[in-house]
């Protein structure tokens, strides 16, 4: 076709649909990557709007290296859905899949027993929550209690994510999971690999596998919150710190000196 | 009115009205009666129909005292709501109020920053999660695993309440909330009542009372859970044991010899 006068229109506006296309995708693609990145950084950096956990500027837990410490250390998630008959909250350990290259994805398993996987659908949305250690904290425990009142508080240390789930009776992802979630906790336990599937007869193993369905859940919101006393003054940080470690929390009192 | 035949059927209609009227407020009162006899006494004898947190029979938690046990040890609940916004989980300190006379009342505070009051209704249903300890159980640990092959599996504690929440910012309340949370705890970490809301000067604790926001909970369904390797051979649940208080595991090892 030549240009000519009367075509103009004719191109201009092919031209305004094809960059118009282009520009959608390519704001596709950057959305999903920023996204993937956000999280995989731990840079969501929501602003409390109350419709999260409640979290003061001061105890937001952005650090990806404290998060995965929280999840490591205490793995025994709470998974919480919406079900038509209301809340089913549910524990069960849960690993974040290092295979996964795009999002962050955790993994995990149920009884078949547990109809979790009939009372709700692939893809809706769960909650998963780990929390580490807690602890009262006594007035008492601040030296500046002579200059000035407190009150008393609790410290811990929680990491909330926000997904979707997807079940999956797929024996080689059952396989995968159990095989990692054995691996890193008797690795943990025993600080060598110990007991391990090839541990039993495939036999064993198979029918084993045939009681659980597997879990995934892509997650696509992560807000987490350490309470450690980082509103208090020095003096009073390092107490808490000592009464802390003297009562036996080893794992609270080690998270304020990380701070 | 004198009886006549003529009026047998106006007399009998009556009277059948009284009897149901006083049929359906007994009715009430008799299911009111035993709804809050059943929570007092744990006697929700659900059986597991998938709307529930999974619990196997034999892991069934059905002793009111172990259930105090597992809150007063670990009262940092998990308070769940489901908004219009999605899930929202905050972690509180939540105590069983003893003065409350027919329910099961689970009493605490948040703080007044915490929008969870405008994003719920009273009486709006929520879910509370107390949790204990929590442990990895190896396959290894078995003794039996001579004769027969194992799987690893997790042990723990949790007891969920199902009820409905009010938030009052009633000073009475919060005063005699905030006055019984510091009086356990206070106990509890230093086996005497140390510090007191009297300890500080009553202009400060009222500006303190006037930052928080009371709740009331009344619990109307509670599922408990206690995985304790119940369902295993006596050698097995001896090595757990030992495995468990070698760890570290107190509470853990100490709930299995309660059972």
């Amino acid at each position: 076709m030549a240009v000519t006068i009367s075509n103009i229109p004719i191109l201009l506006f092919t031209n305004f649909v094809c960059i118009m296309i282009l520009f959608c995708r390519l704001k596709k693609i950057v959305a999903k990557q920023y996204n993937s990145f956000k999280i995989k950084h731990s840079l969501i950096l929501y602003k409390y709007s109350g419709r999260n956990m409640y979290v003061p500027e001061h105890f937001k837990e952005n650090r990806p290296e404290e998060i995965t410490r929280i999840i490591e250390n205490f793995p025994l998630a709470m998974l919480v859905v919406n079900s038509k008959n209301g809340f089913i909250a549910n524990h069960l350990p849960l690993l974040v899949n290092k295979s996964s290259k795009k999002e962050i994805e955790l993994i995990g398993h149920i009884a078949k027993a547990n109809s979790l996987y009939k009372e709700i659908d692939n893809n809706d949305d769960v909650l998963v929550i780990f929390r580490s250690e807690d602890a009262y904290i006594s007035p008492n425990w601040y030296p500046s209690r002579k200059n000035r009142e407190h009150v008393p508080t609790w410290n811990y240390q929680a990491v909330h994510l926000h997904g979707n789930i997807t079940f999956s009776k797929e024996k080689k992802f059952l396989l995968k999971t159990v095989e990692q979630l054995t691996k890193v906790y008797e690795q943990k336990n025993h600080k060598e690999y110990d007991w391990n599937i090839n541990s039993v007869a495939s036999k064993f193993m198979s029918s084993m596998l045939n009681e659980i369905i597997g879990i995934k859940i892509v997650v696509s919101k992560q807000i987490a919150k350490s309470k450690l006393s980082q509103n208090r003054e020095k003096e009073d940080i390092n107490n808490v710190y000592k009464e802390l470690k003297n009562k036996g929390f080893e794992f609270l009192a080690n998270s304020m000196k990380k701070l």
